[in-house]
């Protein structure tokens, strides 16, 4: 697997049509952006120098804000610009570059969010593993939460968005019991996602994920791709809790870092090796898309 | 009942150390309090230059920042004196005090929480009303939503938040449905809150409002002290959506107006008259606890 060498803590950011250092980067305190997190945003990794399925990104990006009926004061084509130049002006070959559409604030005196100017504000920042390369390489210690996910009865979790609270809930409780990550459940006993990541058991050669309830990663996405290349069986299903520590391998999937295994379940370790076989080839082949131009957009001219 | 004139977008705020007009206030695109809406606040009121109930809002605000694990860089007397100190700069009589407390951000290249120095905010603004001055005095129009309030189980409503998705999609159908507002239910066909708001029915001489899965807010806790008072029955208990179509008389109770009235529930008019007598009297009674020094904090010396 590639290796990141930043370390630092850089970036460039876009604010209101400006270009600033990320340190410099700051949104309107009165944004119900902030106030309400009545917001949708999106993230893009960018390896080696190219954006990774750039245009699954923008297209989600926009369904998002359909949903939330924002509008962005940019085109697509305009997003993908500013995305780009975000990125030329950071200087940065492996980066996180994130999207983000506000509601903006009411008109004075008014709480009419039909009334708001919405707002689009974008950044560049290193690339950021949500597994270090200790964790990536003897496996993540994740806890199972009895914190449930926000409920797509409240809010759709299609529409990706900054409601973290119960993922927080369920990081802290991981905490404390010496794990690392924590997976959210429903309300029926079957895991759902954890904070920014879904999350894949194999048992032999069937591979499971959730199919609802969580929000559809575009790295979920390649996995079940990869997975059907390779002649896995595929289960888009309910996963309940016994049958991920059952699993034979287990691991999360998220555009900050790809393809991560899990080590241990509620401190029991997950199968008999990390990373496992399946597990492995995944991660091989995800990487090696990188290098595909069907998938891989240049950032630099 | 007093009206407020305050009509320009104006106030100040607090960031960082720094006292700033609001229109140049703004916080750091990178907290998580944005990135993440991982964050609690409270909203105090100031009425005549002073504020309502400073204390309760103080010890819920500590109260939420405990439950997130968020450790505020400054004392309870400390906010207090940042809060008073915002209401002194903007020169407000009347208006809408904020204080926040975020995550800040983790570490570089590390997302564990436990390295994050939490941020304090604050800001003090022009009084907005939930309730424009027709609406209060026609009474509102409500629609029942068919979205759920945020489960409880997947984060605490107790603990004051930003998560405001759900609330949006309500406001959305309800502005579809001709509505001004949304009230949300939970999964049994109870009415839970609405947007900055707790509700209240009346039957005849007894106030309902529910008990649980809604911010406990402290207009809430102000109308239950006045009921008692003037010997309303009291039942804090789940409020089917039906026994709110058939009250006698329904309001909302928010920091930002007080006690509001309700004028219709999916268009059909809420009792004989708006507000009610009973609503009237509550009302009444609300506003003369702010000439109350056991209520009323003066914030300019």
């Amino acid at each position: 697997m590639p290796q990141n060498q930043a370390k630092t803590h850089a970036g460039t950011a876009f604010i209101e049509g400006r270009y600033l250092p990320i340190a410099e980067a700051a949104i309107p305190i009165e944004d119900w952006g902030f106030l309400h997190s009545d917001a949708t945003y999106d993230v893009v990794h960018l390896w080696n120098g190219h954006f990774f399925r750039l245009e699954e990104h923008l297209t989600r990006f926009q369904e998002s804000m359909k949903g939330l009926r924002l509008n962005c004061p940019y085109s697509r084509e305009q997003i993908g610009d500013i995305l780009k130049e975000c990125v030329q002006r950071s200087g940065l070959k492996d980066a996180y570059v994130e999207m983000i559409c506000t509601r903006g604030q009411p008109a004075p005196g008014s709480r009419d969010l039909r009334t708001c100017r919405n707002r689009f504000y974008a950044f560049a920042v290193p690339f950021i593993w949500l597994a270090n390369e200790e964790q990536r390489s003897r496996g993540l210690h994740l806890s199972i939460s009895e914190t449930e996910r926000i409920s797509p009865k409240a809010v759709n979790p299609v529409i990706k968005n900054y409601h973290w609270l119960d993922f927080v809930r369920g990081l802290f409780d991981a905490y404390d019991r010496g794990a690392e990550t924590a997976v959210l459940v429903d309300g029926s006993g079957n895991v759902i996602e954890g904070p920014g990541f879904n999350i894949f058991a194999v048992h032999g050669n069937r591979l499971t994920t959730p199919a609802s309830g969580m929000l559809e990663g575009i790295t979920r996405r390649t996995v079940l791709e990869l997975a059907a290349e390779s002649g896995l069986e595929i289960s888009e299903t309910a996963l309940p809790t016994d049958r991920l520590r059952q699993a034979d391998e287990a691991f999360i999937s998220s555009t900050a870092g790809g393809i991560m295994p899990i080590g241990t379940v509620d401190t029991r370790p997950v199968g008999q090796q990390v990373p496992g076989r399946i597990t492995q080839n995944l991660m091989n082949a995800y990487w090696a898309l990188h290098d595909d131009p069907n998938f891989a957009t240049p950032a630099y001219d």
